[in-house]
């Protein structure tokens, strides 16, 4: 990301540091440690106890502890200057937080950290250390700021999502009968490959009942005529993820299943189109439950939708407790999801919100017609 | 994993809950809940707040917590029987982990959890919730259960060692100068599909100044005679990971370029040797070291390996401070690394621990000449 925009946005934290009482904040988590210091550090997803942080003032100039190996990349990707280093297994991270936290005159001081992000042993030494400091959740300002991409990250979620989507449309029409669920996803991530994604992430495909899991893996079941394919997948470019769902039938459909995905296509319409700018996410959530009602749909989501970046399930999150307002700017997945009958349905698109209106980023053609697979 | 080799690791690990003088464990990562249930929960590396949680005590029956989306696939696949479900947002994991606790009489007792796996925000909710109990580390007892890998694990892991190996191997002799590292790294992940990769996993690679960055993500740079290429890269099959590391040079090498790899590849066929069961795993570690100051290679490695399984990076880790013995059927990771000149060189191998010796699983050559690409 250019280091001006990772400068106003480190001009925006501190504003909501002001704000919430904080004196600095801490980033833990791949995500929030790219939007900080705009280094991508991919082991930071595997490899848990290998801290990368960012340690950003209220006052002050940040500091950017990584491990050592993570050297020479952190230091051409980041635009904050004063960089350490720590040997892993040798020198713990923790120290190395404290000492800059103590350098910043913050002994005494109340530190956002992303709690849910550091594990409880890291917890305890770092409150151990720091006794007189008071550590506080802050994950709500690492939100607010990212909420609200940039044009460069949508220019890069948006060729994501194209290239999501047609790689799904390609493989539904090469795919035949009799395919297994994985020769179609293997088809799935080729065209993925092709379309340039930098690292496939994610991978649901299931037919039949086994659509209805949440996350099953594609597997050596042969596509069958009746029956309802779901897939759910994305992949990482250029950090930033695509997660596209789609539901096809295998042959002709029958008339409970064309009614089905026409009334869930219909609800997605629906609810990407309320997602006006000045609207709260929770009534969002509640307008779709009650489509659903509407249309006779068992309603059972938790969430109906989600940011998406850098995380995968990012903030804003559209379920019943978030009363946040839609916003200009914000990139944001609908994936209504109904399990009915003898299979699971499932669609999810991505959109922009705009001041006219939500702008569907997926290139979809957003028919109500269930995908057929002949 | 069959259901009797799961209950078979349950009372491995309540000897272990004995001798440790620990009344439970809790397991929530990935890996050790797949270990004690056999429930594979894909987004649990994702999705970090998302619990799953499994109760195994040290007298009774174990009590497996998921969230209410993941039921069917998680019943399908566990052993557990008695499984529970909240809903997400609206129900907190913790306080069904607490009632479990509570009903198997522990609410005064030492309970092993997975402290770097558990948040602090989650950490301070369960010990509010159970002031009287004792929550301490329990990583340990679980490498000691993984960390020896049954027929069938160690079936799955040499198929994704060869299968890796080969998409390298293929994709060297099929890239040509000018090619971009995208495209060589492209070739490889669709070699990795067609060997029946799950999911592609991640992929490290960099030419000639870039070979150098711990883990530079492939880009528009061109193969340019000279340059060294290193790629570490794998996959996930059935839920295992592969994870191979492999050095080129484009063009010919010149004779420092031969030299440096014929040395690393010398002390990685020392090292692998000396992994002899009963042999500790620092004095690998240091004969490893020895053998670089031997031959007037920079020493910079913080491990030099590690096992591999549902987890990119289990134990054993081959570090200095490690003073466990070999035992047979270990599945591990032997990667030398050094960095020199105008490239770093990397050579990672995937072996099994024998009565007889370790065992080669990646079906490599071994050669000790550097891969050309022409």
């Amino acid at each position: 990301m250019k280091k001006h925009i990772l400068r106003a946005r480190n001009e925006r934290m501190k504003e909501l540091m002001v704000e919430k009482g904080m004196d600095a904040v801490v980033a833990l988590s791949l995500e929030n440690v790219f939007y900080s210091t705009g280094a991508y550090i991919m082991t930071q997803r595997a490899i848990k106890d290998r801290l990368e942080i960012a340690i950003l003032p209220q006052k002050g100039d940040p500091v950017f502890v990584v491990c050592k190996i993570e050297e020479r990349l952190a230091k051409e990707e980041t635009w904050i200057e004063d960089m350490r280093t720590y040997i892993e297994f040798k020198e713990s991270p923790i120290l190395f937080l404290v000492d800059a936290l103590k350098e910043m005159g913050l002994e005494k001081a109340c530190i956002g950290i992303e709690q849910h992000q550091l594990s409880a042993h890291y917890h305890m030494e770092l409150k151990n250390a720091m006794p007189n400091s008071e550590f506080v959740e802050c994950q709500n300002i690492f939100d607010k700021v990212q909420m609200i991409k940039e044009p460069g990250e949508i220019e890069i979620l948006t060729k994501a999502a194209i290239g999501t989507r047609k790689a799904v449309d390609a493989a539904f029409i090469s795919a035949k009968v009799g395919d297994t669920e994985k020769e179609l996803a293997n088809q799935m991530n080729i065209n993925l490959i092709n379309q340039g994604v930098d690292e496939l992430s994610f991978m649901v495909l299931g037919t039949g009942k086994r659509s209805m899991y949440a996350h099953p893996t594609p597997g050596d079941t042969p596509l069958c005529p009746g029956d309802i394919l779901r897939v759910d997948f994305g992949g990482i470019f250029s950090g930033y993820f695509s997660d596209l769902a789609r539901t096809a039938v295998v042959g002709n459909p029958s008339p409970v299943q064309a009614e089905v995905y026409k009334k869930l296509a219909t609800i997605q319409k629906e609810v990407i189109y309320s997602l006006q700018v000045g609207v709260r996410f929770c009534d969002v959530y509640n307008k779709c439950k009650d489509l659903y009602k509407e249309k006779e749909l068992p309603f059972n989501m938790p969430h109906i939708g989600h940011g998406l970046g850098i995380g995968l399930h990012e903030h804003p999150i559209i379920n019943p407790l978030n009363e946040e307002k839609v916003q200009e700017n914000m990139v944001i997945n609908v994936e209504p999801l109904v399990v009915y009958g003898d299979g699971a349905y499932h669609i999810e698109d991505l959109l922009l919100t705009t001041k006219n209106g939500p702008k569907i980023l997926t290139g979809s053609s957003m028919s109500d017609e269930i995908p057929i697979i002949i």
